[in-house]
């Protein structure tokens, strides 16, 4: 539709996750149309961005270093390690503020349906840690779906052979939303899971 | 939240248009792990676009060349000209396959509460092109707004004071939309610009 460039500009942009071409076009007029300098530090980050980044060796999180930030931290607790499938899971867990133990990043989750298998991700990892050091607790903190879940279930399996604690995430209604709207097997988890008060 | 150039990636995304905060961490988080050629390009991309595209001498257009395809285009109809705001304007228009000939776009519309009076816009040079050429038609295709509406106005105004027969498209229901949907001003006009059949 567009001549060279611009054109080329707007596929590109509509290529990335959950940009339209509607938007992808918005977003190349804005560029188009914007200072320069904003423009070469976009383009700057992205052809440096891969390069920088790596995946912590003891972890698997994102890092410019060998070892994340939180694994060269010595104040967090060495004994804990919360599970969880993506590095912006990380993000999310650090957000809530209560949890200042360490993480263990397994860049996915068990999907047959996908060829994901437990051998794809970092298992192996995970376990060659555990016995490298005392572990008081493993808290997995997998998405609450049905491939996090059964991912969940084979890790509790395998960590109970080696005799290490095991926790997972509550199921539950979420904070401030509406009983009347909560699915029923939420509602069901938020029922099991009741607390005595 | 985030280390280094990844933070730095996910603000620079959240600056462009119509990206969230959550947006932009998907999509650097899509960009860190994919393939490194496509992550290239679009930084190849990037840091070329404001060199390359300029806007058509003629017709404010965005091109690659002093004219754009539109104007050099010797096929089309010299002698009418659609007048629109954006250039992305010119690309919905032509997109109609409806008019075929050339366009003139303003760099936006009379905007009192932005600052932004006739002189901003590119009237001067419309009124030059229509002195130089004979001009059947000039077409206000401005969009259905408060401000492309004053613009509108004030163009048919100015090009009336040099007898050039001007029209502006029709407002009205949006085919394929819903009577009881469409708001009182839009179905007001409706009314007013009905059809005898």
């Amino acid at each position: 539709m567009y001549e060279g460039i611009i054109q080329d500009l707007i596929d590109e942009f509509g290529r990335l996750p959950g940009i339209g071409p509607k938007s992808a076009q918005r977003i190349t007029f804005h560029i188009v149309q914007s200072q320069s300098a904003d423009v070469s530090r976009l383009a700057e980050l992205l052809s440096h961005v891969r390069e920088r980044v790596r995946f912590c060796e003891v972890c698997g999180n994102v890092s410019e270093q060998d070892r994340c930030s939180i694994c060269r931290d010595a104040r967090r607790d060495q004994t804990l390690i919360c599970v969880v499938e993506e590095p912006k899971d990380v993000v999310a867990v650090e957000r809530t503020r209560q949890f200042r133990g360490l993480y263990h990043v397994l860049g996915g989750a068990i999907s047959p349906i996908d060829g994901i298998g437990p051998d794809d991700l970092s298992i192996t990892q995970l376990m060659r840690r555990l016995s490298d050091v005392e572990i008081k607790e493993v808290i997995i903190a997998t998405d609450p779906n049905l491939e996090g879940e059964a991912t969940a279930m084979y890790l509790s399996r395998l960590l109970k052979t080696v005799d290490i604690p095991v926790s997972r995430l509550a199921s539950g209604l979420p904070v401030g939303g509406d009983l009347e709207f909560a699915d029923e097997v939420t509602l069901g988890r938020a029922f099991e899971g009741r607390l005595t008060l």
